[in-house]
């Protein structure tokens, strides 16, 4: 035993199995739990330069549903018959690379499994001082992307008006705060609950918010921005993006960050009637992917990171225990049931 | 006699009535001849810094349509029972300013009338050498359009393939024609006859061109440019934007610039369903309003003066002859019967 290699006794340790979620068909609408398939696996051991980790939480994200569909887009379709690909954080419970021992947290993008083999270039040792989870979320991808689409795409400057779509999600919950930390003069959000709407301004700090399912999102939009908006942070589309059109002052944009309302139709859904303003108003419309804005990364984790050490910064996870919820949670988070980021936690 | 001044003896030789078109009813849909009507007036000597211009032609263009309804918008709305404003070029007939002779070609704002006071700071004198209705089109407002829409606003770059509509228009015609002379890879374009999509390949050196009247317009533009386009540039909003936003390529913009399909929809058109594919492709909609772009008039000038000159760009007229006949020249280029720039002319 004095001889083993920590990386031969972790191995040792390890499991021999693991389960993976699958996905089995491709919904047409709405997914629904036979779309996916539950299957257990044998644990591969690390070959060298890879390591073995054992998850403990899991991303389940909007940008998913796309890629449930077999059609080109910026990410690969998924494939059917294959793991889930995504999101994830966990411990390395056996090492064959450099730089990784075992016990480190690490974040990496195999998904939904129990247990991952990974590739050293594609796992990245996180701060195990924070939260682990918020790797998934503030920290993350989700953190990256509100950073991102309102600083560069969106433009956002000190004084103006901000208005947020999916204002209670992991991306949304974030553009308002950094909007508010930035300078805003006004920061207002839609979401789909009273709950989530008493969140945002108690403890988002949002100016005003509404709930959209109570009344036309135009209407509602006018009665906290009243003098309108100079950025619209789009997680919604639909009629949320035709309202915030009306709603955009002269020289205002909109970030196209997401379409959750209609990720599920089947039939294409109505565009904003009312984009002819863009020509007047001078309007830009752009679309988002986090993927274009790594290069912010250092600046993104100093200047957010450094909010959420002051406690400047708040974030809130829903988190589903269990790794056979993991389909429960992606569906809820489709319909809206989190507020923040949605979080399968894997080991108990 | 031989004591009179230049302006004292131009004064003289001025008419003491001319004609005007004014706005008497706001359109609802389409505007009819009995939304305006043709008034006699006296003409007004200039007063100090004033000038006299007996103007020659006259332009009617789209955006004209928009200020003919009663709500706010880039333009103010023309006022009932005044004249319509607009670009008009004529000749010094009587001056009062300094920098202003008799018989000194002029370009001003004042409009659809014969003869025109103008305040001096309101005129600019214009190169007699040139063809004096080229200030109306591919040496103005239109020519600058097309020049800033493009390459500010549209960020096109040598190599990029370029689609415009309304392609046989004033703007579009330069459009595509300023894309060929800076490199683009493809020019492609739509118009709504036959004849036109024929001038667009054979006089102003589209590579392909359709009838956006005979097909849908995706299908046609697939045809034509079979690998997608980099640049949009849309005059006309509606189903072509929805064709265009599927043809646009990663990162691909488009430029929103005028909506003429739906100037004179009673009800709000439909948007672009697939407007979420911006996300994906990261594109960018932005609109444009050639006013935010006069800094570029030199560069402008000489650019396309230059290209002018040497024969490279091409310029096509539609003249309608006679004062009286501007509404129905109005009236005609909302229908699309001009080739390039539509413009009367109003003294024989």
């Amino acid at each position: 035993m004095a001889e083993q290699t920590q990386a031969q006794q972790a191995r040792t340790q390890a499991p021999t199995t693991g389960r993976e979620w699958h996905l089995v068909a491709r919904p047409d609408g709405w997914p629904v739990p036979e779309d996916f398939a539950l299957v257990e696996v044998p644990v591969r051991a690390p070959g060298p330069g890879q390591i073995l980790v054992r998850n403990e939480y899991l991303s389940v994200d909007p940008y998913m549903r796309g890629r449930m569909n077999d059609v080109k887009s910026y990410a690969p379709p998924f494939r059917l018959g294959a793991v889930m690909d995504g999101g994830a954080v966990g411990r390395v419970v056996a090492s064959e690379a450099e730089g990784f021992a075992v016990g480190d947290a690490v974040l990496h993008g195999l998904g939904w499994r129990e247990y991952a083999t990974v590739d050293a270039a594609g796992a990245v040792r996180v701060d195990p001082a924070l939260p682990l989870q918020a790797y998934l979320g503030v920290l993350g991808m989700p953190g990256l992307t509100a950073y991102a689409g309102l600083l560069e795409v969106g433009g956002f400057q000190p004084g103006e008006a901000v208005f947020v779509s999916g204002a209670a999600g992991a991306v949304g919950s974030v553009v308002g705060q950094i909007a508010k930390l930035r300078g805003a003069s006004l920061v207002v959000g839609s979401a789909g609950s009273d709950e989530k709407v008493r969140r945002l301004t108690e403890e988002f700090g949002f100016d005003a918010a509404f709930n959209y399912r109570e009344g036309p999102v135009a209407e509602q939009l006018a009665k906290v921005a009243p003098e309108g908006i100079d950025v619209y942070f789009d997680n919604v589309g639909g009629e949320h993006l035709e309202a915030a059109i009306g709603a955009l002052r002269l020289r205002g944009r909109a970030v196209l960050c997401g379409a959750i309302a209609q990720y599920n139709d089947t039939t294409p859904p109505a565009g904003p009637r009312n984009l002819a303003l863009a020509i007047g108003k001078r309007l830009r419309l752009e679309g988002l992917l986090v993927g274009d804005h790594y290069a912010l990364r250092p600046q993104f984790a100093a200047e957010v990171g450094g909010w959420l050490a002051e406690g400047k910064l708040v974030f809130e996870d829903t988190v589903v225990e269990g790794f056979d919820q993991a389909v429960a949670a992606f569906l809820g988070m489709l319909r809206g049931a989190n507020t923040g980021k949605m979080l399968v936690h894997v080991a108990a």
